[in-house]
């Protein structure tokens, strides 16, 4: 029930963005999902119980995020959609890792992207931290801060330098927060052959962090210069100016940040909640250029994914999450004997008209029992027809054990108590 | 959009009749699907791609139903639950099946089922029709008819003429819409071996539709008794009394429905959509007594399940579904130069509050080419923001060409126009 309360104030504000949800299948070729980096250990294969052998069944594997399918379903249907495409996407993905705290072999991601045909402008970049804020502050849970870094301008950064391996100094670097500025240059000389001082600049960028576009004059005063770090400076920079207007520390400009992937080629995001830094990014994405083979045209994306089983199941066992009765209903109309299973019907039905949940007890039993049914259940109502022709009907709060007279057709309960299709109050 | 539409339609339902949401995992232990009868041609079994040979993963397939998984959860969390236990459950399932229309390989299903401790009682069986009613005439599809049987009403029949192949009649009755009385009359004869006169009754008692317990008078005329027989007249005749408040023929007594599966063992549940019966039933469920295997106790069942993804993809393939317009967004933004980018964010953020989904065009093009971009993607409204110290803001509605001034604190859209997570009307 909490889960799907999330699941609904995500989806709600994605569509306030204007993101259109859509669902791609579970199961992809084989093929296509090994296209795209290092996740071939990670990956469900599947065959049907009867196939016959060499049937031809084309290997097929269950999706491991949802960024893949997106590319698939977008070369697949460009004639038929209209850009930039602004989808989002809330589904379960499958991977085969060892199951530990934060991660699962079953889970699900919630994703937003927008894709543009030939082109497509960094307002969008600037767009994706704004609407990751909306999101997650609309969810009781900690703040979360987005930590936003540029590729262009790492890559650029390290070419000034005069390296050339960039992916396995992004790969270091991106470690630094869990094994520390040290460890990250020695492995940079150990492992990418630089010398100390080389090291020490990388460092020094992966330092940076800035709440705003200041993050410029940190990285010039470390004098180094390349076209294409110029290009990425002017791009977060721009990002960094439009994330101005959230409150101040929401979005930081954190230099460190690298992100896995292999297909980024911008932007980049990470998001941690304030308090639970341990459980790793909880949101991330960024902007990738060449991921999606259209034949004629380009199709350039940013995205963000939010990992929302990652942040559900620690702080549920921790405790964490609001709590809720684990009924929606609302008001369980007893049964007084079975001549009046049709009156009790009746209460119920006329309940659920106006949007209030409400069972009617299933035998006629004492009304001790259908009571301690509703405390089991943690319904806070207990509704008494009224069945002889001058009886009024009769409804107990079951908590304070307040009993008052009332009609179906008028009765109210405080709008906290009214549960239906949401759980939590706005 | 649609889909999800129907599904929050359908939970909403759901819920007001005070069942929960649960999910269960995609993926069971194969010895725990191949439990319950024929499916076993249609399991998707899995393995990791990187799996060792023998490292000693127990053999997985994707779950084929709804009913299967919940049979597991209730045995394993037996202890944790509050009984009668009664859940609802939406999600996708597999089949390995050549696809055609009704059937696919990936598809969803919407359950609901109430499992009891012990005993179960006939109320919810009664239920069950009830609920169906109400959430399929939620739903902008025309109306479901309901027709209700019971397995023991049937095998007491049977056996009141000596019949002791009980499965293969119900099989070959079963399929009395499909091929036609005489055709069941003769597989009758030369399958079972019964003669002309009992197949004669067979037919007879299949015959039998009725929307109220006069079905009970019919049954009598056949002259035929058993002491099963009587149990399931009575089952049926109080189930058919409680569905006496629906309105006139939205659930018959059909004395031909038998359910292809082995489990059900008392009333059993058949929907059709008026109009659409070709496409078979969107709905069906039953009574079954002994799935759920607990040790200690027993774990009576009843339920439906919505065949969700049967019903909309040959409506929308037929264009039969409410038509939608490809975008939550209600007004596109202008944006009427790069300086103009606060204000036009400002004025989106201001109409989200309020539930407007709002989207900012994002680059300062000519405004015919931003209001191209809306007429492309249906997009009802194009706000211009006054920029100027003393400029009003406008807000242009596309379909009339009206434009009339504005404010974004104030300004509100038609209901029907103001769609965020609800797609269509109420």
């Amino acid at each position: 029930m909490i889960e799907q309360e999330y699941i609904r104030k995500i989806r709600e504000q994605f569509e306030l963005f204007g993101f259109a949800p859509i669902e791609t299948r579970a199961v992809e070729p084989l093929t296509h999902l090994l296209k795209k980096g290092e996740t071939d250990k990670e990956i469900y294969l599947l065959r049907r119980l009867q196939a016959e052998e060499g049937s031809g069944d084309s290997e097929l594997g269950l999706h491991f995020d949802l960024t893949v399918p997106l590319a698939r379903y977008v070369a697949q249907n460009q004639s038929d959609l209209q850009f930039p495409f602004k989808r989002y996407q809330i589904q379960k993905v499958w991977r085969g890792e060892r199951p530990q705290e934060g991660r699962y072999r079953e889970f699900y991601q919630a994703d937003i992207d927008v894709i543009g045909q030939g082109s497509l402008p960094l307002y969008f970049d600037g767009e994706m931290p704004i609407l990751l804020h909306a999101v997650m502050s609309s969810l009781p849970i900690p703040p979360v801060t987005i930590m936003v870094n540029n590729r262009k301008l790492m890559e650029g950064f390290y070419r000034g330098l005069g390296i050339e391996d960039i992916q396995t100094v992004l790969r270091i670097v991106d470690k630094l927060s869990k094994i520390g500025p040290e460890e990250v240059k020695a492995q940079l000389v150990k492992t990418v052959g630089v010398s100390e001082s080389v090291a020490e600049k990388c460092l020094e960028l992966a330092k940076i962090q800035q709440p705003d576009a200041s993050f410029e004059a940190d990285v010039r005063a470390l004098g180094v210069e390349h076209p294409l770090l110029e290009e990425g400076i002017a791009e977060l920079a721009f990002v960094m100016k439009m994330l101005e207007r959230l409150p101040k520390g929401s979005a930081v400009a954190n230099l460190s940040i690298a992100r896995g992937l292999d297909y980024y080629t911008g932007t980049v995001y990470e998001g941690v909640l304030e308090g639970h830094e341990s459980l790793g990014s909880v949101c991330s994405g960024g902007r990738y250029d060449n991921l999606i083979e259209g034949g004629r045209h380009k199709y350039p994306g940013v995205g963000v994914s939010i990992g929302l089983t990652r942040i559900l199941v620690p702080f549920f066992a921790k405790g964490l999450l609001p709590s809720v009765r684990n009924t929606p209903t609302c008001v369980l109309v007893a049964l007084v004997s079975e001549e009046g299973r049709e009156m009790s019907m009746e209460v119920a039905e006329s309940l659920r008209t106006r949007g209030i949940a409400a069972e009617v007890y299933h035998l006629p039993q004492k009304f001790g029992k259908q009571i301690r049914y509703a405390e089991r259940k943690g319904i806070p109502y207990v509704w008494f027809p009224g069945v002889e022709s001058d009886q009024e009907h009769e409804v107990r709060d079951i908590r304070s054990g307040e009993q008052t007279t009332a009609e179906a057709a008028t009765w109210n309960p405080p709008e906290e108590d009214k549960i239906s299709v949401g759980l939590m109050g706005e």
